[in-house]
C-alpha cells in the first residue's frame, strides 16, 4: 500500500469520515504548504504530551500543575452533585448549557446494547464506583446520569443504575436522570408516544 | 380561470400543498374513475352534516345522540384533569400516547407569535374561560397546557396562563405545562441549552 | 366505517399523501366554511365535464370547440416531430422549458419494470402505434421518447423502440431518446458512472 | 491558544470540517493509541515526500522512476484527446467510470465567478497553454473541457474556451464540453428548463 492509500485508511478512523471524505483530506493535505503540514504533524505528536486525563473526572485538560483538571479544582462547584456522561463532548454540551454547576465523571462512552462491530470503548466503571465509594464519605447527594435518550445510552443508564444502587442504600444518596420530554422547538403532533407519556409525568 | 385551475387554487389551499402537488391532485383526478369521483364529491359534502363539534371539548366527532363526543361523555375518565390543546390533531397523538385519562379542550389553533399572512385560526378563548368556570364548581384541580415547545406554542402557553391565573387563584386549581427535556432518541452531544437545563431540572 | 375515516381513505389514495396528511386533510375541510366546501364538491363534480383528453396527444385539456386542445391545433408547431411522454405533468414541464415546438403524445404512464402493487397505469400503445401510422403518411421524421432517466422510464424507452422500429423502417423516421448527461447544478466529483459516459459519449 | 484548541483550528481548514467535528477529531486522536498517532504523524510527514506532481498532467501520483505519472505514462492511452479537469478527485471520478481512453490535465480548481472568502486555488491556466502548445505539434484533436454543471463549472469553461481558441484556430484541433442532459435516476417531472433543452439538444 502507498502511503497515500495508507493515510486515507488512518483518515477513514475519524469518526463520521468516508471513503470519499478520507481521500479529499489527502489530496487537501498535499495541496497545503510546508508550513501547514509541519504545524499539523507537530501538533499532533504533542497533544499527547499538552493534554492529560483529569485524575479525578478523566477528561482530557490541558496539563497544568497538579493532576486535576480547572473544573475539578473549582472551589465553587458543589460537591453534594456528581454527573456521570458519557464522553468529553457530551461533558462540554453540559458545561455550555451553564445549568449544573456539580461534578463530572466522564464514563468513556456509552455500554452497547448489542456488540458493535468497531473496538468497544473503555467503560471506566470500576473508577467511577471508585470515586463514588470515595466522595459518598464526604457529601455526595446525588449522581445524575446523563445519557443520552437513545438505546444505548438507557442501556448504559440502566446498567449504571444496578451498579451504584448498593453504594446509594449503604450512603444515602439518590440516583437521577435527565428529564424526558419535548426538547425545543418540537411540535406535539409530531411527538412519539414515549416523550409524550414523559412530558406528561414531568408537567410542571 | 378554467375549472382546471380553479381546483389547483383550492387544493393550494390544503396543508402543506404546494403549486406542483395541487396540479398533480387535479390530474390524478382526472385519472380516476366516476365511482371515485362521484364518492370523493358525496363525503365531502356529507362530511359537515355528519360530524360535529363536541359542545364540551370542541373536538370534531362522528355525530351520535347527544351533544357530547365519545370522550367527553366516557364516565371513567377523570374530571380533574383538564388538558387543553391547540388542534384536534394534537388531541390524537395525546390518546394515541394512552398517557393522559382526563378531560380535553381544543383551543382552534396556537395564540401567533407574529401576525400571519393566512388567516389566524379562531381562537376559543372565551368557551374556554366559560368551560374551566363551570367545571370548577366541580373538581377540577389542574389544567395542563399541552402545547408545542415552539415560539408559537410556548406564547399560546404564556397568554393561557394569564387569562387563566385569576381562576386558579379563586378556585384552587393548579396550571401545568408539558415536561421540557431530552426527546426519545435524542443524543446529548446535539441537545441545545434550553433542552438541557430543562432536562436537569425535571430529572428524576 | 364513518364519513370522517372514509374521506382519509380517499384522500390516502391522493399521489404522495400518507395516513396522517390525509387526516390533516379532512380536519381542515372541517375548518373551512360552507363556501369553500361547496366550491371544492362542485368543482370536483364539474372537472370530468369540463376537461376532455385530446383525441390527438391524449392529454387533459378544458373543453372547448373541437376535439382537439390548444397544442394539437397550433398551426405553428411542426409535424416532423413527436415526442411521447409519460404524462400530463411531463408535458407540462417540457412546454415550460419552451424547447420543444413538435407534436406529442401522452402515453399515460411507465410501462413498469416490475410488477407494481397498485393499479398499473392504462399504457396507450395501440392508441401511438395508429398515431404513428397515420402521421407517418404526412411527414413525421422523428419520434423523441422523453422519458424519465430510470429504470422505470429506461424501460419504457426499450419497449416503445422495439414497438415503433417496424413502423420507423417502413416509414423511414428515426427514433431518439433525451440525452443524459450532467444535470444542471451537478458537481462531476459526485457524478455516476453511467452519467459520466454517457457526458462523454453525448460532448459537444 | 492550547495546542488543543490550535489542533482544532487546523481541522476546521479540512474540506467540510466544522467546528463541532473539528473538535470530536482532536478528542478521536486523544482516545487512539501511540501506534495510530505516530503512523498518522509519520505518514503526514512523509506523503510530500512520497508523493509528486506529474509534470505532464499535474496530478498527484505517488513517487516511481520518472517524472510522469502512471496514466501519462500509459501507451496506450491516445495522445489525440486532452481532458481538462479542475481537481485530483474529478480526475479519479472520470478515470473510475472507464469511459476516457486520453490524456488529463489537472487545473487545479475551477477559476470562481465570485472571489471567494477562502484563498482561491492556485489555476495552472499557464502550465496548459503549454502544454496544448506542445501537444499540437503532435497529434492533438480535441481538448475535453470537464467541468461540473455549477455556475464555477460553467464559469472557467468559458474562461478556458476564452484562452484555448487562439490556439485551436492554429493547430486546428476542437474544444468540447460534456454532454448536458438527464442525468442517471432523474425524473423528468422535476428537471430544470435549461437540463430539458440540453437533453432536446444532445437528443439521440
Amino acid at each position: 500500500m502507498t502511503s497515500f492509500d495508507k493515510l486515507v485508511a488512518l483518515f477513514r478512523e475519524f469518526p463520521g469520515i468516508g471513503p470519499r471524505q478520507a481521500k479529499r483530506f489527502v489530496f487537501f493535505l498535499l495541496s497545503r504548504d510546508k508550513e501547514y503540514i509541519t504545524s499539523l504533524k507537530n501538533l499532533i505528536e504533542e497533544l499527547p504530551k499538552d493534554v492529560a486525563r483529569c485524575a479525578s473526572c478523566f477528561r482530557f485538560f490541558q496539563k497544568r500543575a497538579g493532576a486535576l483538571c480547572t473544573l475539578c479544582s473549582d472551589k465553587n462547584r458543589s460537591e453534594s452533585e456528581l454527573m456521570v456522561v458519557a464522553t468529553d463532548t457530551d461533558l462540554d454540551t453540559i458545561e455550555k448549557s451553564g445549568g449544573f454547576k456539580g461534578r463530572y465523571f466522564v464514563l468513556g462512552g456509552n455500554i452497547p446494547l448489542l456488540p458493535k462491530k468497531k473496538a468497544p470503548p473503555i467503560i471506566r466503571l470500576k473508577e467511577l464506583l471508585t470515586r463514588v465509594e470515595k466522595d459518598s464519605a464526604a457529601e455526595l447527594k446525588e449522581i445524575i446520569l446523563a445519557l443520552s435518550a437513545n438505546p444505548d445510552g438507557e442501556h448504559t443508564s440502566d446498567e449504571l443504575r444496578k451498579a451504584l444502587s448498593p453504594l446509594a442504600s449503604t450512603h444515602g444518596f439518590r440516583i437521577s436522570t435527565l428529564g424526558r420530554g419535548l426538547s425545543t422547538g418540537s411540535e406535539l403532533e409530531y411527538a412519539d408516544s414515549e416523550t409524550i407519556k414523559q412530558a406528561l409525568t414531568h408537567r410542571g
